[in-house]
């Protein structure tokens, strides 16, 4: 099923997919990476995890009219995807101050944050990923404003139907990242992974962490968080 | 003239004007400061011209339509304004890459900036004054959408009138920071001060430094500086 390597990052590979132009495999990895790759692990499982993980939410997106580069899920660790070219920012939805807003800018971790404050980080290790704002982007990356309207608008929706998913089975959504991809045809969908690799969930009677900062903040073992919030959303259906 | 001191900054001292309700008297101070406080010195004169220059930018601005809350130069050192409700934001209008940006944002220092870049900055010293966007504006101040972008659309008016004022006298506007405040009837309109403190300006032929990086850099006698700028801005009227 799998073609030419086309890119490694950090979480997965991304191949082509043989005979289907167009489409890509995302191939997930058992590595886990924290602080920009300064804390790193390989946990057996992992893959297979977040690939069931995302695959369930993208599929649950798409039944719900968001537009995604997910088409499905082909084997324990891999999806098939539509090819896009992706937009080098990190778009993060915040309903609740967590991580990196409280200590920037003094806000008490906890803190609901309503309307939900959006954030762009420019794509770019050697720089740290940093935070930017929208006339940063137009100039750094080829992105246009019609387009960046488009995914904070896109963004936010995504916010509504996660939030409905997740509060559905008990879990407050916190924050996530999103990434998002130009199709063949120009348009701007939502690409890249959703698990808790890349959202902040907590156990709303509990306000235990099902996400990555058990890694983070060595506070609990990652594959049965994550076991636990793939259970629980699978009960959902 | 002076009335109860209100505050005092890094910079300049803030006086109800006596018998004059809803006016304030600006002192300028000697002190210069830089990197958030952390080099400073003390230079007799500097009151004097910070004062001079602007006023004088003020004064030109106020002429060419642009509201602000200045009123009139009232002595060697103070100025009389408009009391106004400072928001606590800096806004800074990029022309050219220099200073923060270029190592934040990997821009090589010196590239043009084209349309210019407008950042927003919270006015906290105990976070460093941090890079926001919009939305963090919205959650950490009482300023609203509307004057957000009232106060963008301003900063890019004052941006043109002050590029060609000091085109006129062969000096590049590099870069500069804004403030603005509220008046009692609602409307936001520039505050604070225009300087080279608060500017980045380049002799257009020779590319030396006409603002405060002769200290912030040690590369030149800061007081000498300033006067050269104060002499070219008075020639040109």
């Amino acid at each position: 099923m799998k073609g030419k390597l086309l890119y490694e990052g950090k979480a997965k590979r991304v191949y082509q997919a043989d005979g289907q132009p167009g489409k890509l495999v995302l191939a997930y990895k058992n590595d886990v990476t924290a602080f920009n790759g300064e804390k790193k692990d390989m946990l057996p499982g992992k893959a297979d995890l977040n690939n069931a993980i995302s695959s369930h939410i993208f599929h649950e997106l798409n039944d719900r009219g968001i537009r995604t580069h997910f088409i499905e899920k082909v084997s324990a660790t891999e999806q098939l995807v539509h090819a896009s070219e992706i937009i080098p920012l990190e778009v993060v939805v915040r309903n609740i101050a967590a991580g990196s807003i409280a200590k920037r800018l003094g806000i008490q971790a906890g803190t609901p944050l309503t309307p939900s404050i959006i954030e762009l980080f420019y794509k770019n290790d050697d720089l740290n990923d940093p935070l930017i704002n929208d006339d940063h982007a137009l100039f750094l990356s080829d992105v246009t404003q019609p387009e960046l309207n488009d995914i904070k608008t896109q963004a936010l929706e995504i916010n509504r139907q996660l939030i409905k998913l997740f509060t559905d089975v008990g879990i407050e959504l916190v924050d996530f990242k999103l990434e998002f991809g130009r199709l063949s045809d120009g348009s701007v969908v939502l690409s890249d992974e959703i698990s808790p690799d890349t959202c902040r969930l907590w156990d709303i009677q509990t306000r235990e962490n099902l996400d990555k900062d058990v890694f983070r903040n060595g506070t609990g073992n990652l594959l049965e968080v994550y076991e636990k919030l793939m259970t629980r959303l699978e009960e959902a259906r």
